[in-house]
């Protein structure tokens, strides 16, 4: 197996950061260019053209990092990043997706509506022109700055994201901010459980994956 | 436990779906409004203010209509409709999360940005303003229209979205195409596959859940 993948990208990171806290090796094959584009070969081949995207033996494609995620959940439960009983299962779940949608989209749309490289493509994965649109910029910040607040409510409550331990919704919640930073937008001052989170994940071994 | 609702609405629709071919029964309890907001008491309940919502009897609150699948996919594993296998689970994953991001995040962009009730409420979930965007109609029709499709394209291979049986991620694709019909985009003519797709599962009873 191997999974496509475009190493500096968002999207792909949170498989990287999951596959390390894993312990977990997989062949990677790079398909970014440096003009921030997928190689030409690699959209042919997977007309969905968005990475990571995991090949199996049998050529099987399973797109979307998350369940490229959950396929190795099921092969290889231990150590456990996603759950083990119904409730921390669901509420793990709960917690990846609100960091995914408030969080990772968020900050995709204000770089994607601010970057020039980006003018023409609003949006991944299409293969016809979507136009840059301005006022997603301002949305943009405004959702960002409210997915700041809530998470530094709910890292008041608890050591990691979905509870006590390190889970998936960690490694979302890490790539949404930094990817944040791409347009400049960091976690507010005043969010210090944020900060106190932020500084001891971005030190685990798995943020340099 | 019980489940609070706003049973008219798109997003609880995948899970009332969900429950029916599970053949699972939960106390739902209604706080949509008239004027299409959600109760004040709900909203001060709950902050994320966002529907539907699971409290389990030790008050655990679980948001995420899919979040809130997986428990009780996780409870009461049959019939299973999120897959048996890794690659069945990954691959209705895939699908489910592509239904979502690319069939209802549209709809719901195109619908709110558009909609006369929501000139100050672009997105859900938000406690302040969010001015809607003219632009996102334009967008959000040509996503709906990739994702049309795309969809189109999977049901020529296989009878359901996710393979050769009814998986979750038909849910969520049915509720993206009707949720899409609210601002008056239908599957176009010539998508004949999902058309055959679209009867068949409408008229499964899950369907008037």
């Amino acid at each position: 197996m191997k999974i496509y993948d475009w190493h500096i990208a968002p999207n792909p990171r949170r498989l990287h950061i999951y596959l390390a806290e894993k312990g977990l090796k997989v062949e990677l094959v790079e398909v970014g260019q440096p003009d921030f584009t997928l190689a030409p070969w690699f959209k042919e081949k997977y007309p969905h053209a968005m990475v990571p995207m995991l090949e199996l033996d049998d050529v099987t494609h399973i797109g979307e990092a998350m369940a490229i995620a959950r396929y190795f959940e099921e092969t290889q439960p231990d150590p456990p990043l996603m759950g083990t009983t119904a409730k921390e299962k669901a509420v793990i779940d709960m917690w990846e997706k609100r960091a995914n949608e408030e969080g990772m989209l968020p900050a995709s749309e204000l770089f994607r509506n601010t970057h020039p490289a980006f003018a023409a493509r609003g949006l991944p994965g299409a293969h016809e022109p979507v136009p840059a649109i301005e006022a997603l910029r301002d949305r943009g910040r405004a959702r960002l700055a409210r997915f700041f607040r809530k998470f530094d409510e709910q890292l008041g409550r608890q050591e990691f994201v979905a509870g006590s331990k390190w889970s998936i919704a960690d490694a979302t919640t890490l790539c949404a901010i930094d990817f944040a930073g791409w347009t400049d937008v960091r976690i507010p001052e005043d969010c210090r459980n944020l900060q106190r989170w932020y500084k001891a994940v971005d030190a685990r071994p798995s943020a340099r994956a």
